[in-house]
């Protein structure tokens, strides 16, 4: 829902390790930048790796209903130790992550990338230099090799065969296209740049190809551009400022935003919406990093990047002004930081909190 | 076939664009590095975008079955001007670059990645401080996504669905894996590492998972390691040392060799062999670049990949110290480079060529 004035029912999912302590200064920043007639109600929902580890439970149908009423989800992240045998890989992903996207419909998955001062980029200062680096990425959330879909014959013998179905509907293809048109026209370059690997992939990618131009047409202001996915790593990695807003699929958003994440300083800065733009479901809004057990309980994670996440989730209920001063209390932070000095978690929530707030 | 002694028939497939040029300087190179008792009888096959703008056909059946008959292949490049109405996307790469693949089953695709002195990686000299960067991307080439299947229903309408399917079978997985370790216990560091996305793909990724295990238990003096793709984009980025041989499928090791190349200081270097290590049909190898209309027939492309990949053909079929004398005449022409002065395409060929007979 946008959310103008009044309450503002906040889901909080604080997740494991390090989940719980990024989450706690993002709801403070949150509650700093928010206008004065703005006030959050947080309810905490109990779940990820520790819950499962103690439980059996990944999300139970009345928690996930119960979810399903909040005006808008703040994740931590969530995750247990590396390789616990108790915890099977992609439980979690799918019986959690994954499952509250699709269940919530969150069909545009929203990560920008921007090198921000300070941040310790791995590129060379030659491709910096070439300028400033600063696009978002549209991700189709709901459908592509995310649903699930395919199966396995004769598993575990040496006849086995198993498929993986990539599927891809006109419907869900061009709600997406569509959002990532109205985000780019938002902007003051105006360039959206399609990925795909439509010279393979090609019944998906004739769908993708087609939606892209019907709707482009509607969108003249806008540049358009096409990319194999192939051909973006080599961008990313030597010219990344050339790209504005990216749209593309499930699986290739995926790869794309963490080298993005990655380009731009590392995802302790990376945030992330998951939003059902239509409204017909709360969106949900996370740091892009993991719960990193080994730091857990030091207090000394980096909360920007859950920060940050609060800033889209601001902007999402309908403050773009209240989303703007924590980014750039966020900028203003990251220019003052001294690499020499390292502050505890609560202490990076509480100085942007007073930037925001002052 | 090995061809240790005699002559080597060797199908030349220059292509399009720069891709005569390098592929003549390859040829120079292969020729001043075979042993005396070697000689390489080639044949020229005009297939690419030139051959089809002119005759509409892209590899006829009877060329493929010429080409069949060959001991190894080396390609330069196809592809025509970018977006020529008359050229549609896709043709070339499935009617002739991915039908070679399929037809010669060559299951293992082959890209080895080493920064060398003088090339200009786009990571920061912080990242490059960390170590040497030589690893080798082992891609499976005869399924998974790239295999067409899948299918669209309602086409250009509002109810349209398009799917991809990936197809992996045990037959197919077990036999680059297999190759992997093989290739990973030959290299100093014995190190191999699986990259998927077993927590997502899970039916396709059980099946990579399991073989990777069943095959591993005949490899104990090779370190194993798991990375999902998404993480892999981040440390390539970021610490590409940690990587000795990876071993993929198809889509994502597409991905992944591209940025491979980049961070290796450009696609300028990038060799690649289509092997099939079975040696049922003829291998082929071709750099990773494109076929580079716009610097077409200026003579002024560099030759490096082409020649590199002719270091794989030697190695393939046998001779790994005529293949090791072409890298170190590569390396020692690169440490020699001169920024300031441009070489033209043959003569950079000529002093390679000239290093590895000297
Ligand atoms: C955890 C995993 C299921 C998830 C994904 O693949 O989408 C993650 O990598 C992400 O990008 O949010
Ligand atoms: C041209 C295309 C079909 C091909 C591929 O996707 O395999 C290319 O990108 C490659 O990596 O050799």
């Amino acid at each position: 829902a946008l959310v103008t004035t009044g309450q503002v029912a906040l889901g909080v999912i604080p997740g494991d390790g390090i989940g719980p302590e990024v989450t706690a200064e993002a709801l403070k920043v949150l509650e700093a930048a928010a206008p004065a007639d703005l006030k959050f109600a947080p309810t905490q929902y109990d779940l990820g790796a520790e819950r499962y580890l103690r439980t059996g439970e990944v999300l139970p149908d009345s928690v996930l209903e119960e979810i399903r009423g909040q005006d808008a989800l703040l994740l931590g992240a969530v995750g247990g130790k590396p390789n616990d045998p108790n915890l099977p890989p992609g439980i979690l992903e799918r019986g959690l992550l994954l499952k509250l996207r699709f269940a919530l419909d969150h069909y545009v998955n929203l990560r920008p990338s921007r090198i921000y001062p300070g941040s310790v980029s791995p590129l060379s200062d030659e491709v910096l230099a070439k300028g400033e680096v600063d696009f978002v990425v549209v991700r189709e959330g709901t459908e592509g090799p995310y649903t699930g879909n395919g199966g396995a014959l004769r598993v575990g013998t040496p006849a086995e065969v198993a498929t993986e179905v990539s599927v891809n509907t006109a419907y869900g293809v061009e709600r997406v296209v569509r959002d990532a048109f109205e985000r780019a026209r938002r902007r003051p370059r105006k360039k959206l740049t399609l990925v795909h690997k439509t010279n393979v992939l090609v019944h998906a990618g004739q769908v993708w190809w087609r939606l892209f131009q019907e709707v482009g047409a509607e969108y003249p202001d806008v540049t358009t551009d096409y990319c194999h996915i192939d051909a973006v790593m080599i961008f990313l990695a030597t010219d990344p400022q050339r790209f504005d807003v990216i749209v593309t699929d499930n699986l290739f958003g995926d790869i794309v935003t963490d080298l993005a994440a990655a380009i731009s300083g590392g995802i302790g800065l990376a945030a992330s919406g998951n939003v059902n733009p239509d409204r017909t479901a709360p969106s949900m809004f996370e740091p892009v990093h993991g719960s990193a057990p080994d730091i857990a309980g030091q207090l000394i994670a980096d909360p920007t990047a859950a920060i940050l996440s609060g800033a889209l989730l601001l902007d999402h209920l309908g403050h773009p002004e209240a989303a703007a001063r924590i980014e750039a209390a966020v900028l203003a932070d990251l220019e003052a930081r001294d690499p020499a000095q390292r502050r505890r978690t609560p202490e990076v929530g509480d100085a942007i909190a007073a930037r925001v707030a002052g």
